[in-house]
């Protein structure tokens, strides 16, 4: 049902093929991200014309609306949804946590790397100090965001929420820790994802279930020490491959050595994903480094805002608001095959992002997914033919 | 460059072929309305899949934003949208004195009938008692409900800005009445009109502007010898075509009668438009009296409240949040064959409407779209076969 095959390296970035049920992922690939079972603003059908591979859902959402027995007897969520391509679920850890330590530390967010984290603070009224979350040995229990109902996940409890969604890829619940955390509290948290990993692959083993590729999620925060025993635990216990999740830090740089603490301990012949990023910086930093799959809600979330990704542009972005658009003809970028830009000018988008009209979020997601996608498949073959630094160079020069 | 053809009778219901500059209407057609440039949700090759022939967009409001001046200089309308089919602008006289008189009598909207004013009562906060209008022989002056500015439309000037615009078809500039205008103000209004229509169409010979069709506007309220005298001094006057507009009364019956009043009075071989009606009752009765052109927002606006079109149900519409949907693998309506239900359960589409997701709302508004034009499509078949009230027994028999 599963493989995944290497084609080519380039010092520690990889590309290769990733076969699942409902096809194959080239990697390294961006996952968008469709919390709610779709992805904010585009259709399935605009997913597949923007050759998006693979999408990434969320089982505590889900799970709270609209519920896992609902979508089983829909047929899983793949028919739920119309996807047929492959599918990950991510178990909700994240977003747990992010309402737990998030609230406790009064942050708002766990980190600025974690955007999901901004709106989930809006829907909660961002009340400081009160944690919605109560962790114990056994498990979490949380509040809803909906409706304040309570709710408790185990291990175990999540492989069956994510069997019955029934995602080709699904994630181990795990306890996310904030950079605010202490070292001894990213490590109880560390030991506890541990043993709530070991359970959770137990429970997928009881139930014999092959038609899901399982991956443990490697903790450890910001500290050398826990994300070495992190990842060294991990890679041992015969998941199908490697999340690197929770705490990556308080900057860029160190996010970067969280992967280089963490990745050369895990088997090479498995797909890493890392959760959470999306900077067109990050994506060759870290692709760089050996991550093969990684989601991110920048690319949508931004779009949103009228913030559109070109080439060549400051921060390789441009904000459709500003006045200079007013009266552009040209496309967001030129030569970009996305449906919006083969259809609409600038000064349009502009127009009607001025003018609040719904539409100019969809065109705008979707020329964002389609810039990521074009630029994963330059990556990739970049690392075939031995050439990612000169590529980097060629995007991010001008920027 | 424009010709109009009638193709088949059925009693004062008729059938034909609008051409137009860019591309051929079969009548009767429905007309979506684009206000701001954009039919609401949509995008123009959503529309074209969905088999739309034409669409009205708004004069008043595009003057106010992004300027006709600035659509000039982007190629006009057709460009700067990306819609290459016949296209009209209405003058946007409804619009201005709906903030007029709707605010001086405080009633918030018209009419019932036009639910376009609802909207615009909340974007002006919905203040009773101050007209944002005053009107003089010369034309009328108005605050845009955008910045507060001072604006002054003249029947010459509406021409002006329709010519940069560009549409195949444009509405002179008329004063609306509501129905709350007595019968004195109601005739000075209608009166008015005619001299401000006299005035547009010179202005247009002047430009000798033979690219775009010009329609005069009947008003006159609800009272038979106004309307009666309008339709006879509008049909003098050399319209390529005629609209009907202002108050149609306080329910169905005195719209019907409207109708019945006027259309016998205008020419048989020019197209005629009614503005703004749209419920599947309400087409069948306005065919009938031989309507050949009508636009509304009402699939539109309905279906971003989850009001989606379906035959047989009561009125044709369910509610998707109905708690029934909640597990129905169905589409929208067997047998549809739009986007939506070829690809979406109602299951889905409640979960998405339930969760705010935008999507919802594209998809909700593509199946709105579709159901109309399946059913003009029916409608025009009837006509040609003389089985126009079979056709209506059979989709409102079970409503």
């Amino acid at each position: 049902m599963f493989s995944f095959e290497l084609l080519a390296k380039e010092d520690d970035a990889r590309t290769g093929r990733l076969v699942t049920p409902h096809g194959t992922i080239e990697t390294p690939s961006f996952v968008p991200v469709g919390t709610q079972a779709t992805v904010k603003a585009v259709s399935m059908e605009d997913l597949r014309k923007i050759g998006s591979q693979v999408m990434i859902t969320n089982a505590y959402h889900l799970h709270l609306q609209p519920g896992e027995d609902l979508i089983e007897r829909m047929g899983g969520l793949h028919r739920f949804m119309g996807w047929d391509g492959p599918l990950m679920t991510d178990s909700g850890g994240f977003q747990i946590f992010s309402l737990g330590a998030g609230k406790a530390h009064g942050v708002g967010k766990i980190a600025p790397i974690f955007p999901e984290e901004k709106d989930r603070g809006r829907h909660l009224g961002s009340k400081k100090g009160k944690s919605l979350v109560r962790v114990d040995e056994d498990g979490v229990e949380f509040i809803s965001y909906l409706d304040g109902s309570r709710h408790r996940f185990t291990p175990e409890g999540v492989m069956e929420i994510e069997r019955k969604l029934g995602a080709d890829i699904i994630l181990v619940l795990d306890e996310c820790t904030s950079p605010l955390h202490d070292y001894h509290y990213t490590r109880d948290a560390m030991e506890r994802t541990h043993r709530w990993s070991v359970r959770a692959l137990e429970a997928c083993q009881r139930t014999s279930n092959r038609r899901q590729a399982i991956l443990g999620i490697v903790q450890g925060g910001a500290y050398q020490d826990l994300r070495q025993q992190s990842a060294t635990f991990i890679a041992d216990q015969g998941f199908d491959g490697y999340a690197i999740g929770g705490s990556l830090g308080k900057s860029k740089e160190e996010m970067y050595q969280v992967l280089e603490w963490t990745i050369p301990l895990l088997p090479q012949d498995k797909p890493r994903h890392l959760l959470g990023i999306g900077e067109i910086e990050d994506i060759f930093e870290v692709v760089k480094r050996g991550v093969d799959l990684f989601d991110c809600v920048v690319p949508t979330r931004t779009a949103r805002t009228g913030t559109l990704f070109a080439k060549g542009a400051e921060r390789c972005r441009i904000h459709i608001l500003n006045a200079q658009f007013k009266d552009d003809p040209r496309p967001i970028e030129e030569g970009c095959h996305c449906h919006t830009c083969c259809n609409y000018s600038k000064a349009y988008l502009r127009h009607l992002f001025l003018a609040k009209e719904l539409s100019a979020i969809r065109l705008a997601t979707i020329h964002n997914l389609y810039f990521i996608e074009s630029l994963m498949h330059q990556i990739r073959a970049a690392i075939k033919e031995g050439r990612l630094a000169t590529l980097k160079q060629e995007w991010l020069s001008s920027s």
